[in-house]
């Protein structure tokens, strides 16, 4: 799927519309009325068997009937005649729209529909959106390919929503807060164009500045991954995803029957592919007003000027646990910033103008600000009984142009700056009802800026092809001798390719235990791939100090687990213990997850995700502002652990996971950390297929 | 300061407003303007020496020229003024508004000012609001008593602000949100009239069902502790509440002095008093919005129907981490819906009416959900193509109006549903703009109805006077002796009158050396009042296992301490490390401090607050509630710590800090406690005057 065929998907010079009608209350008559009134200078052709005429204008008996070219065609047909329409036509047209619903989401028979569809659609080279969606709206070149109401303003906001109905509430809203849009693409049932489709089109669309999407699922992890690191790379990708919890997926599973994924890992994924993620409608609102008006910020500081002390004061409040902060003022502007204001005013920041400022002070106060090179400046105001609102918002705007400031106008009120936020909107300053909604919205604005200057390529795991035939070597072996996990022992030589030690083990049978190397206290484990479990049963003998000791309780250990192979390990001390490994998730395939283990590991629960591919350097940045980031920074005056290492692990594991794909599951548990230089090592290691 | 009194300030028959003035700008034009031309119907009386008339009215040289009873004077006169203009009328007028700046808010000067009118108020029991403030409003009366113009709808909402900018900012907003107001107060420098009066008062006031404040700080922790969990059982208390980093103090302190407290511990204070805390203007407005129109919530499980599943999918996510949750639909229930619905509909809750619903597809999943008696209803709706939205509206309103339901409308659009917000406002029923929004509020109302539920009496804490005399006597000894601190000896004793034990512990001096009951290992510590930091010194030896051990360190720490008595104190296993303690806060007084100690103290952070007074059993669930709950629930199948025993030693430290006020810092650290039925013991204690 290239761009240029997206674009005579989305951009089309000529349209079919399958089902075309004049009766009312029928899509196909909402189709022709939104295709035909309202602007769109392309070719319009109707199909319908049942009419001649509609209108002024032919209607074909079917789409290879037309004479010219087709590059689009929309079909509103019940959903059985749709896959045959598509294939006798196939030869003429290659994108179509299939707004009709029935199809994977009603079950087992419209799922075999869908699943023809796909296929006909690769053999043949189509590009189809849909089917069960409202179509797609291009208000630059006035075409509403959907059957919803109306034409939204054109702009630089491109929104994809997986469900049409919220696309409809929020052009609604929209109108109401100026938004405007490049597209407005409705995406249904993604059979074949997904949000990963869509986002690298997209990202090549030259009207569209932000792309949103409301998803309920993630299609291909992994593409979505690839594709939204690159755009995120050019311009800023807005996510409200719903499905936070248990509940959310099953309300989406009757929704959509899409797959939310986990929360948690969708958050990891997010960042790492520098998605801006809106936790509600509001503050996805928020955001695409911001984003869409004004540049990225290029700095973490802000300003914030005011009219009212408890409007700023509830500002600074909003700067709680923010990556963006409040400037500190420098002595010679609070001294400039003295002359000009009165006495009582406070030179701090936020700047308080007093309660009766007018349009001067604002100007003074943005002036100098100007001078300090402090940019993103918040300008709160109260309507109070003599503040010139219009006058203040015009000053506003004005020093806005002139100096290329980002300034974010915060007017708090009702009817009395009805007029200033007119004015706002005529100068593509975006208000903002309240200082949190702004602060909030330029935060993350910022924080995608950043992305995007430390992010300009994106990593790749190198795969080590002799590392992977060993290692398929070992595993291979197992799975043909019927074993479902690898022995420990055979798991530490696994481990041992990868570059992670495990801690000093051996077989032990009634002929060597007089002479193992291991020395005293040792532990005695049962080492079966069936007993999982070995602690609650009476596998696993901690504390071993002699020989004596450890006959017993080889003896009795061979009892109660016949057949089965027993091991010797070392018991050594720790620093820290670790649990990692990998999960497989049902989107983004294998994640690493590594935790603090031992006896608060379920209290506490301090659990990562990471996502490959990662590089070493990132993997280490990551550790360090993890949950468990505190044992490499050496808290409370010890030692810190070597944070290089460990990632040097993790690292290691993302390899394993792409190297030895039949791994169902991957634990180590625990691994010993030293901050001593001490080696980490593997204490248990569980590899199952 | 009775509540009769302060129906006079604020329904008063009568005013004077001093420093009346007819000249453009001035406050005192605006103050006859608002006051004269509303609608008011009580008397009014103008004063200033400068004006023979204004208008048609006489005006008076001074107050007490004016020969009938005048309930309520207004000054806006200079500061200078105001405190002998006071002073003359104070055998004639008893309430007052000092509008005027220029007091504490500006520097020790004007502090003095204010003190000496706050003396006048005790000596002549006077009642003054301000100074520094706006006045207040009072719009089921008509009377405007401030100098923000206009009336805004008279309802039940009391508005109480510490920002006056900010109050004519919100009501001007709350026209937009048809918000309506029982009074609007502001506050200024809450000199004699603070929260606490206010919260007192409102809570009588029979036009007042909800009380909203913005505060940023707080006068009297002790009282406004009290007075709010009275008046939280009889009516909502929401507070906007600024302050939440160490930034914001800054910016408060600039803006009006106020002390605003941790904000950590201001949590706790609201939730005590069951105080309803808004975190941000919208969530302000929303819950004014709610609790000023609807019931308190009877149950805590919610039902959602809606006609687009995206939006439903929204509110699914917006219940995460809630204490409301989505209810149960019973399956007698579902099939009837079934039977209702078209077959594409979810019967799960989020109720999915889909696309094309109308208004008998709500009514009757409404009707059906009253029979199933599932209260809170929020009923989403966006405008599609062919939805009907006013008469979606009608049939919600009736269904609300015949039922008695909780149903929250939660319509999403804009121009499509302007209409239907009409109708909601009309009949009193709330629209929320987002299902986050909706949801969020109404969390925060079920929690209040459930606080007045549960907290039906005021817990108070008893005095002991024989324990507290004891401990007096100790503490004064060492008070006496010139010593900073108590021993770790007397310590104990004083410990052991409230009930908590302290570990085995003896004076070690040459000659008892031979024959301490203690048995080894053992520990040797300085027993001083000035090396607090005894491990840092080498005051501190862990360990010791036999007698040579004991002389030789015992010798060695002679050395190093000359004079100073040292103790030796068992050494003992145990179960997990507490800290606890108390804290002096600015505001709210003695605090109790408690959480997990040992070598996770400082990364884990689990501390927690609790304020007195409170009973056993508060404090027991609070204990199970808190961070380290995790050790009295018995996680991971360990056995549960004793959350009876240690409460029962919070309990004590209340107790404590209550009869020993000279107690400047209190420490106990650590506490060790156990699950095997071993009581809990102190193993260092700090107290310092």
């Amino acid at each position: 799927m290239n761009n240029k065929k997206m674009e005579n998907l989305f951009a089309p010079q000529s349209i079919a519309i399958v089902g075309a009608s004049n009766k009312k209350g029928k899509i196909g008559t909402v189709l022709v009325n939104n295709i035909t009134k309202l602007g769109y200078q392309g070719k319009v052709y109707f199909v319908n068997p049942s009419y001649k005429m509609i209108g002024l204008k032919k209607c074909y008996q079917a789409l290879t009937e037309i004479p010219k070219e087709v590059e689009l065609a929309i079909l509103a047909i019940p959903a059985k005649f749709v896959c045959e329409t598509i294939e006798q036509a196939s030869g003429k047209v290659k994108n179509f729209i299939i707004i009709s619903a029935g199809f994977s989401e009603t079950g087992t028979a419209g799922k075999k529909m869908e699943e023809k569809i796909e296929k006909l659609a690769r053999e043949k080279g189509l590009h189809i959106l849909g089917p069960n969606c409202l179509g797609f709206i291009a208000p630059p070149v006035k075409l509403n390919a959907s059957f919803a109401t109306g034409l939204p303003s054109a702009g630089n906001i491109a929104f994809v929503s997986q469900s049409g109905a919220l696309a409809v509430a929020l052009m609604d809203k929209a109108k109401k807060e100026h938004l405007a849009f490049s597209k407005i693409i409705s995406v249904g049932n993604k059979m074949q164009i997904s949000e990963s489709e869509l986002i690298e089109y997209l990202g090549n669309d030259e009207q569209t500045k932000v792309i949103g999407l409301y998803l309920e699922g993630i299609k291909d992890g992994q593409k979505f991954l690839k594709v939204a690191s690159q755009v995120s790379l050019k311009k800023p990708i807005v996510i409200l995803k719903a499905g936070k919890t248990a509940k959310t997926q099953v309300a989406i599973a009757s929704h959509t029957g899409a797959l939310a994924g986990s929360d948690e890992i969708m958050d990891v994924a997010f960042e790492k592919a520098g998605v801006i993620r809106a936790n509600d409608l509001d503050e996805f609102l928020n955001l695409l007003k911001l984003l869409s008006n004004y540049a990225a910020p290029k700095s973490s500081t802000c300003a914030v000027i005011t009219n009212a002390g408890g409007a700023g004061v509830l500002a600074t409040d909003a700067f709680k646990d923010k990556q963006i902060t409040l400037a500190e003022i420098s002595a010679i502007a609070k001294k400039k910033l003295r002359k000009i204001l009165p006495s009582e005013s406070s030179v701090e920041n936020p700047i308080d103008l007093l309660g009766d400022a007018q349009e001067d002070r604002y100007q003074a106060a943005l002036e100098l600000l100007h001078q300090e090179k402090i940019e993103n400046v918040f300008c709160l105001l109260t309507p109070q009984g003599q503040t010139r609102v219009a006058k203040i918002a015009t000053t506003i705007v004005a020093q806005a142009q002139k100096r290329g400031l980002d300034i974010v106008p915060v007017f708090i009120g009702g009817e009395k700056i009805v007029g200033a936020l007119d004015i706002f909107i005529k100068n593509k300053l975006v208000n903002f009802a309240t200082p949190e909604a702004a602060i909030g919205a330029l935060e993350k604005y910022r924080i995608w800026q950043q992305f995007r200057e430390n992010n300009s390529k994106v990593s790749v795991l190198k795969i080590d092809s002799q590392r992977k035939s060993l290692s398929q070597e070992i595993i291979k072996k197992a799975i043909t001798e019927k074993r479902k996990a690898l022995s420990f022992a055979d798991g530490a030589s696994v481990m041992e390719l990868y570059g992670i030690a495990a801690i000093a083990h051996s077989d032990v049978t009634a002929e060597n235990i007089q002479s193992l190397t291991i020395g005293f206290p040792l532990a005695l484990k049962v080492d079966s791939d069936t007993i999982l479990h070995k602690t609650d049963q009476g596998g696993l003998r901690l504390g071993i100090k002699n020989e004596e000791e450890l006959k017993k309780s080889f003896s009795e250990m061979q009892t109660a687990f016949p057949g089965e192979k027993i091991i010797a390990q070392a018991q050594v001390d720790k620093f820290a213990e670790i649990i990692l490994g990998i999960k497989k998730d049902p989107i983004f395939g294998p994640v690493i997850v590594y935790g603090l283990g031992g006896i608060y590991t379920e209290i506490f629960k301090l659990v990562n995700f990471l996502l490959a591919p990662m590089s070493l350097k990132e993997i280490e940045t990551q550790v360090l502002k993890s949950k468990i980031g505190f044992l490499f920074k050496g808290a409370r005056g010890q030692k810190a652990c070597d944070a290089k290492e460990f990632a040097k692990i993790l690292l290691a594991l993302m390899n394993f996971a792409q190297e030895n794909p039949q791994v169902a599951e991957f634990d180590i548990n625990p691994l010993f950390i030293y901050n001593d230089k001490q080696r980490a090592c593997a204490v248990d290691i569980k590899i199952i297929f």
